[in-house]
């Protein structure tokens, strides 16, 4: 699953052979996002290039431990003084996933595209993607070792939120005995996993958690226990004081429920738009309930907006589902 | 922090030389003595020795997916036919631990302890104690490497249980680098890492969620932020069909909001009696709050018993842990 020793070579090729890089990740970056840009910036600093790392939006707050991200620019604060020609994208799935940075990139820009998305459409002038790493991180510590470069605790860090992030700590199917293996490597330079468990994974906002008790006590059941539900309203959000990145991580309430094959969560968007966030435990495919209304995802997490009440879109998705049962 | 030699030559003399072997493991098992115990008794299988696995009480419903867990006798429902002379205790801090099964130890019995409690008061006639490993299963997962046997599937299986269940899913700070880099190896045997994490970690019961929501609901709060807690009676479990196992977990939840040093929970036993179940951030040493109250544990985690009524005992608690802060 390793990317070969030849992809190694004309990535290092591209690093060497210019300077004055862009480095930019996805909008709304996650862990591995942001990781994987310092973790490319700290790779060009020890090779003596000139760098700027960017993003269209803020880094979140709860990764501000990490080392040099604050130097990160956000671009919807700070536009950036001039286009740049070469530029490395990272655990970006397709162009689009760059976002207003791309108004940077020079007409005759060349990009090296590196990515663990097995649905990468490879846009890059050079390409490094590798669908069998868990997260970008993991391309990016293989690269790291093929080069020879020498860890420290920080970039240890950076990679361990990567990896971390990006497999639900250690719990997705991505889960790897590389994975595994990388962790405990990285473990040896120090770095505070079972802190950063807590910190990424464990610890909710008091709004979160408010918002989290909301959708409980409205918690509904299919007939025969096989589907779970919650909904979330406006009125739900504002007396939390909960936001858009709170509702994360509820739908996995309903879906963890023994014996539930299918956890949804309605999140009312305005009085005839309803967001659904489906997962399934593996026997129902919700991309396929996604995508026929419109939707999409993969076969055990997937997402469609609707239009229609709450009520009618409850109605029709749960009836959806029950029919793939 | 592995044994040494040694321990383990005194160990596989102590195999060697007997036959018909007792093992056993702590009342109320968890994930780890139920494999531990499947482990030693794989291991016996393998030397060619007999060998009858015990319990106090019943192996919990959710690990019957272990191979041969269900050959783990149940004392309270089948009494053992003779005493036994060659004892293989496992996971025990000390003797007390092995409940009612002690009735069938031989007035000469010599007693194997294999643990990983520094806690440990080495009881055994040869003892295996490694306190720097995460779990038992751990220990013992070094002694089969070192005796160079194989492992397969199902006791790669056993052995990523106990793992995954006593770090809480590699999170705790027992979470080293060889646990990972076991981890690593026993994923190579095709070990479903990501579909124990689900079962072991993640599912909840309908009564369990029904049980947190009624927490949640009555989740309290410091002034400063600092003291969360959550309260528990007999009338909210009879709402929730819950049992006594499911208020496992739920005193995370107060404990893991931002901001908070002490997470605590209420279980009202009668209308005179308390019990408390405190997690610290790390600040307070709450086995010192409730070692005031004559109850004991570890610095981030601990418990008590106390007379009174619940909002008594709830008063009396916090202001003990406000004056710690």
């Amino acid at each position: 699953m390793q990317a070969n020793e030849q992809e190694f070579r004309q990535v290092e090729q591209f690093l060497k052979d210019h300077d004055d890089f862009l480095v930019v990740s996805h909008v709304q970056p996650d862990g591995d996002a942001v990781s994987s840009t310092l973790v490319v910036g700290w790779l060009l600093s020890c090779l003596g290039k000139n760098y700027v790392m960017v993003n269209e939006g803020p880094i979140p707050q709860r990764m501000s431990y990490l080392l040099h991200s604050d130097r990160i620019m956000d671009l919807s604060v700070t536009p950036l003084s001039k286009p740049y020609k070469h530029i490395i994208c990272i655990d970006c799935a397709d162009f689009r996933r760059v976002g207003k940075t791309s108004d940077y990139f020079a007409s005759d820009a060349e990009i090296l595209n590196i990515d663990h998305h097995p649905t990468n459409d490879g846009f890059g002038s050079i390409n490094l993607i590798v669908p069998g790493a868990a997260a970008t991180v993991q391309v990016l510590y293989d690269f790291v070792k093929w080069l020879n470069l020498r860890l420290d605790h920080d970039i240890a860090t950076a990679i361990y939120t990567g990896l971390l992030t990006d497999t639900g700590g250690f719990r997705y199917s991505s889960t790897s005995p590389s994975v595994m293996a990388i962790a405990s490597d990285l473990l040896k330079y120090g770095v505070d996993g079972p802190g950063l468990s807590q910190l990424l994974l464990e610890e909710m906002t008091l709004p979160q958690i408010r918002l989290l008790t909301i959708a409980l006590n409205g918690l509904q059941m299919s007939e025969d226990g096989k589907i779970s539900w919650v909904t979330i309203d406006d009125e739900d959000m504002k007396q939390s004081g909960a936001i858009h990145e709170d509702l994360e991580g509820i739908v996995n309430y309903p879906r963890n429920i023994q014996g539930v094959e299918v956890g949804l969560l309605f999140k009312v968007i305005d009085e005839n738009t309803v967001k659904v966030s489906m997962r399934s435990a593996g026997k129902v495919d919700v991309a396929a309930v996604a995508h026929s209304f419109g939707g999409g995802g993969h076969v055990r997490a997937a997402g469609v907006r609707m239009q229609g009440s709450l009520a009618e879109v409850v109605s029709q998705i749960v009836e959806q589902v029950k029919s793939r049962l």
